[in-house]
């Protein structure tokens, strides 16, 4: 409590918006994890109802009276002022009635797509996706106010950053991209792990892997969804996994990349609990933090020999060297599904995403021409032809549930991480030592101490760049994989 | 939609305070079954948050006017507006930051209750028990008006009851429960079930088993939790159970009880879903369909019949015969538990929770002086010293989570439970074979067609006079119990 009234009952009626904001959230994890088949339309109205309960407190016009009577305390008073005028405004942009519509039938068309995925029918998902589209159009059209509408629902998970300038750093890594990818295709592959591995024993070593890297489990924990996901903030943040008996990695990866998202909301100063600053500053920021600790940290030469003994203590499996093991976590391969691969290929696939999205929210593609769309620009970034609509276009959740604009934020998130891992190896001796043992301590110290617990105090390119020491580009993620993949593959 | 603007504005206002209504209670379910030991205290913040939006929503001005100006189309929308009216009643007398302290007040005190009832502490409950007593009595102040505190309680859970008119009943009951006791006790006790039973096996036996009682699982599911329970409606009605391995009944009764509560909610007529009209009637008609399912069907000689054949292809036990299995399932004992307790004994733990906490609530005895009155009443009543804290006073939720005037309904709904077995035994020819065979289809339709489908369309009284066609005593359920357990006991 401060001595200025305003301020006080703007943070206490904020506070209630951010718990009821976590009980949506919330319900959205059980609608992927527990919720019975048949209540998805029950659950639509209730995330509708959710919806409007929010949006009519985001648009409250207290809310103008208290900023405007608001003697903030201190920079963080002054940053939370700032972070509930971005919602208020733009809340007020779009109308209650489309809020609540758009709540209602994402939560049902997630269904749809689950459905349409399951039984390889993109026929079955357009009706709905189309809608999805019309709808969020509309929204973009309310928010951009003449602007950009892509821009305007990128704006929602990377405040301050446009679609030109995305385009443009996706335009200068391509190249240097592709050129990696071709020199390493045209080596001979290491070995791929090959075997049978357990439901149950993968299970128990995701959950010892999120104990490795610090995942606080009185506060959160993992369960099995189609498309693994992190939820919640502050005291309560899940994170969910998947188990494919022959690809242990999937269980493996999936787990610390979901740690990664969990433990930056899980380790953000507590005073900023149920605030704006309360929750991670973007979804770029997000995804830099669950890359690194997946792919820097997790699919590293010193975290995978640790990672080496613990899979031939649970598992039978040929890799007879921890230096084989990390040639076959790093196998470089072209392949259908995003989730699943190398840190070679994984921004082509974003970049292929970003074009489609764009036209499809511009309106220069409909949703009859996606699926080939989808197809032909598969076949010439990865040289292969997709197989099934589930290898292809109804791979990812995030149209269904509306999320345009996300995608690039994943390729932001990696080269946020490219510039962390720098970063934290110039101020981190030993690291590689410590992580062969499979100590995560001082690298996960860095990351809360330097990033983490400033939650949403910064902007996020300001976050990363505090953290650093420097402006975030393109330039140290590129040089980390051009040396990582050039010293496995002898380049 | 009726040609009845305010009606129709009346009814779509109310269907999303009870879709938001069903998402506080699914925040409850998650507590008990999956919530983080660490999230205690923003669980208490969530569920206080979202209590003030209901309480908002309920006590809406325009409900009056809507109200006023509505012409329902039917009985049912006559129906409607009653119980929105007795809503809108209750939530305007009482003020909202008291419901929204006392939401989060019980959130975080079912914790405490957990925490003190495995250390077998009543000390550790004893503060937060108060605080609880003492916000329950000033909400009661503002109900009863003057009148009676606990009556004002009481008519949440079962409206129309009064403590005069129960207190009554349970004095014509008791002498006949006592009669009946002390003869059983004369006798000697049949051979008990003994062995270990799997965790797994009973697990699967509990899925199969409320199957074979028609429980939906396209619209529920079935985890566990320390304290067996029932939650949602409409197309999300869970249930819960526990596993004793030394104990099977122990399972398979609390599952059959909660798909009992579980498949009202779900079999109430489709076209109330999100109305007033779309939940059970009362805690007492509640009671009646668990009671009836657990004990007239679910523990009588036909369905044991058929339970003993389950049992005998799963594990290994002595009970040589379907006769003795039924004997052993009804064995009659004193016993510390309410929850595990025989049919005899069942009502005398009620009538004995009934008294302790109307006095709590008239403030006749304070939580300091509870756990001894609690321990000289069970020795009076049962003949035993109770030996700790958690087979005595904290061994139910209730009281934790501010359910005071809950517990009469259980006695109410096994007396309602009685009247609806003799109806059905009349209206349904040869139900015990059918059941010996485990089909339970006649039963439960008839359950559902005179009784469930109905939701809150007439009063609980109604209710089960309307099913059984016969004004609802305690007689039925006397003589079935007199009758049962003295051909068990030879009487």
């Amino acid at each position: 409590m401060t001595n200025n009234h305003a301020y006080d009952q703007l943070m206490s009626f904020q506070r209630q918006t951010e718990a009821l904001s976590l009980v949506a959230e919330r319900l959205g994890w059980d609608q992927e994890t527990m919720m019975p088949s048949g209540s998805a339309d029950q659950r639509g109205e209730e995330m509708a109802a959710m919806e409007g309960i929010l949006h009519a407190r985001r648009t409250d016009p207290r809310i103008l009276d208290w900023i405007e009577a608001s003697d903030p305390p201190d920079v963080a008073g002054r940053a939370q002022l700032r972070l509930i005028m971005r919602s208020y405004q733009r809340a007020t942009k779009v109308p209650s009635d489309l809020a609540q519509k758009l709540a209602q039938v994402t939560s049902v068309a997630q269904g749809v797509w689950a459905q349409a995925r399951a039984n390889d029918s993109v026929a079955d998902f357009l009706p709905t996706l189309a809608e999805v589209i019309a709808l969020r159009r509309e929204e973009a059209a309310c928010l951009a106010q003449g602007g950009d509408l892509y821009d305007a629902l990128l704006d929602d998970y990377e405040p301050g950053a446009t679609a030109e300038s995305i385009g443009a750093m996706f335009g200068r890594m391509r190249p240097r991209l592709v050129a990696l990818r071709e020199a390493v295709l045209a080596k001979m592959p290491p070995a791929a792990l090959v075997g049978r591995f357990g439901e149950a024993a993968q299970l128990r070593l995701s959950r010892d892997l999120a104990l490795a890297f610090g995942y606080d489990f009185s506060r959160g924990r993992i369960d099995l969804a189609v498309h693994p996901f992190s939820s919640g903030s502050a005291s309560d943040s899940r994170i969910t996994t998947r188990v494919v008996e022959s690809d242990p990695f999937n269980c493996i990866y999936s787990t610390i990349h979901e740690v990664g998202h969990s433990s930056y909301e899980l380790n953000i100063d507590p005073d900023y609990k149920l605030t704006p600053l309360g929750r991670g500053v973007s979804m770029g920021v997000h995804e830099s933090q669950s890359r690194i600790y997946e792919n820097q940290i997790g699919r590293g030469r010193g975290f995978t020999k640790f990672l080496y003994g613990e899979m031939k203590s649970r598992f039978d499996f040929d890799l007879a060297s921890a230096e084989a093991f990390y040639a076959a976590v790093n196998r470089v391969q072209p392949g259908f599904i995003r989730t699943e691969a190398d840190e070679v290929h994984y921004n082509l696939h974003i970049m292929m995403r970003f074009d489609l999205e764009r036209a499809l929210v511009r309106g220069d593609l409909t949703v009859v021409d996606l699926e080939a769309a989808w197809n032909e620009r598969f076949f010439k970034d990865f040289g292969v032809k997709v197989d099934r609509p589930s290898h292809g276009v109804l791979q990812d959740v995030h149209w269904s549930v509306g999320l345009f604009g996300y995608f690039p934020t994943y390729t932001l998130g990696n080269v946020y991480a490219g510039c962390l891992w720098q970063a934290m190896n110039a101020a981190v001796p030993g690291l590689e030592g410590q992580l062969s043992r499979g100590d995560t301590a001082s690298a996960i110290d860095w990351l809360r101490e330097n990033l983490q617990r400033h939650g949403g105090l910064n902007s996020p390119r300001e976050t990363i760049a505090l953290a650093c020491g420097f402006e975030p580009s393109e330039g140290p993620l590129l040089e980390y994989l051009e040396a990582k993949f050039g010293a496995l593959y002898g380049l």
